[in-house]
């Protein structure tokens, strides 16, 4: 099969890989109905995340199961299954009180843009629904994988309660579905930090009440503004620097909630000047694993359409194209038919 | 009269101060009926934070009201009362959910180490008990001021619930208080880290299940081995160096829970290490004020008695002997009596 191979800085290539094949018992081989470009997989293509060597790239999906190893019981061929991109055995500590991308058993999922993948952990890491999905609800099944998921995570590690109001910093397809996400929650104002025309009015459309274009100190005195001196209940940090990550803390009310899901990029948070905000601060990789039949079952009742952060279709053979939309800002999010 | 005033490092002095008059409208004046040193006054004794000129020292108090002033509606002179380090309005946005710490209106608490203390904002700051308490509950009730409602802070910020095992980083004053209120919160087991002797009984007459002597990489490794390699629900922070922020960091559960009162000296959080522990963080200077009432109750109904951390009682006049006993850790903590 051919798949997506990252080479190095901007350097995706659609080349000829082995088909994945079971390697451990409790694998599951998935015949893939959609895949796509992710905000995190633009760290190695920008080069400011290094690889040593050539990487099959991709870890968002959902598909068809067309093998299961012998240790896999719950998981059956012939399912529709969505997963996270860690692997998780759903059963140690970590993964019983929710924390599954902190299983002790992890595994990352590797090389999902490609038509064919390898799940480590199926019993554990997928999730099947009962029939298979119209073609239509596909793209948010897929969102479900990675971007809704971690979305909701930013929400629900930043405590966001019914009539709270929620700051959302990073307008990316994560930010985005952290605002569908604080909606949901109930959130009476959700202020959505852009400056991109396209994706504020996604974002109005999934529910921000306020946009703030300004960004830095500039945005944090606008919330303060916004919100009479007091700061925002809960602030949803989707982006993963050390800038984004004071503008959150400081855009958060004393006793507010910071939560976190853009992988911090050599941060480091002065703990002298955090101490006196009086913020609580959760977040990491999100635990979507904990979320997934939830947000399946929003999305096959059609309650939340989070698929709309596709702004962009290709055929899985274009995916280096998907890779330059999404790096140049022209595309929120590319989705790859295999 | 005379109180105690800081000239530089090591160099306190009990000496003639002008006897504290009302200032502001909403101030109120104390005599008190016990003071004592505090471990956060060794910050600036041990010359770590830097003096520009003399100051008066002590921000731990009970006593009865002298005088209030004339905006003063809910305080009345002759009453017992008890207030917080920190002067607070208890009606801005913050007070009112419960972070007076973090008041709109804040101001410091000086100069307690004298038998007479001008308090700001008396009507929001202080908490008046209805009859003048027995002499015997004196001890107790000044630990109130701040090191247990710091210590219980600790444990509500750390989530502490029944059942759940905690951890306890510092065996200072606020460390053993955290113990004694992870207790009252029901906790199962409570490991104190302590390599002295006398820290170690109080901490488990307080509540301790297990000791913990190591400390950094060792102890966080003797936690681990105690919980089977999951690590500690709660880990209470009560020491403010960066070796004790991250010993409490990597004690801790994937996904449980750290709250932090050790004031940060100089601590740079590594955000990227941070993010994958699936911590929740939260801490500051304690919101005394909130658990005012509750820890009094306490105190009075003989519930608690955290009086015990004063290991050392001393008059007044001789508070530069406390000082030294604190900082050679010959004592836990000194009681001046005016």
């Amino acid at each position: 099969m051919k798949g997506a191979v990252l080479y190095g800085p901007r350097d995706v290539r659609f080349e000829e890989r082995a088909t994945p094949q079971i390697t451990q018992s409790t694998d599951a081989i998935i015949r893939l109905s959609a895949t796509c470009v992710c905000g995190s997989d633009l760290w190695p293509y920008r080069g400011i995340q290094r690889l040593t060597e050539p990487a099959p790239m991709g870890h968002e999906y959902c598909g068809i199961v067309e093998e299961v190893g012998s240790a896999v019981k719950r998981i059956k061929s012939g399912q529709f299954v969505i997963g996270s991109f860690f692997a998780s055995d759903n059963t140690c500590p970590a993964c019983q009180i929710g924390y599954q991308s902190s299983c002790q058993h992890l595994q990352p999922v590797i090389g999902a843009q490609a038509p064919v993948l390898r799940v480590p952990l199926a019993d554990g890491t997928l999730v099947a629904t009962q029939d298979r999905p119209a073609q239509g609800l596909i793209p948010s099944l897929l969102a479900v994988s990675d971007v809704m998921g971690t979305g909701w995570f930013a929400a629900d590690a930043a405590n966001v309660k019914p009539g709270c109001t929620v700051a959302v910093v990073g307008d990316g397809a994560v930010g985005l579905l952290a605002v569908l996400s604080a909606k949901l929650m109930g959130a009476e104002r959700i202020i959505a930090m852009s400056r991109h025309e396209t994706r504020q009015k996604l974002a109005q459309e999934f529910g921000a009440t306020d946009i703030v274009a300004e960004r830095g100190a500039a945005g944090v005195a606008r919330i303060m503004e916004l919100t009479r001196g007091v700061g925002a209940d809960s602030v949803l940090e989707c982006v993963g620097t050390r800038e984004s990550m004071m503008q959150a803390i400081e855009a958060t009310r004393r006793g507010g909630y910071v939560g976190y899901v853009g992988v911090p990029h050599g941060v480091e948070l002065d703990a002298d000047g955090l101490f006196f905000t009086h913020v609580h601060l959760h977040g990491g990789p999100a635990p979507v694993r904990r979320y997934l039949p939830k947000l399946i079952d929003l999305v096959l009742s059609e309650k939340i359409k989070p698929g709309k952060v596709f702004d962009l279709t290709l055929p899985l053979e274009r995916v280096a194209e998907g890779y330059r939309a999404m790096d140049e800002r022209r595309a929120i999010k590319a989705l790859l038919q295999p």
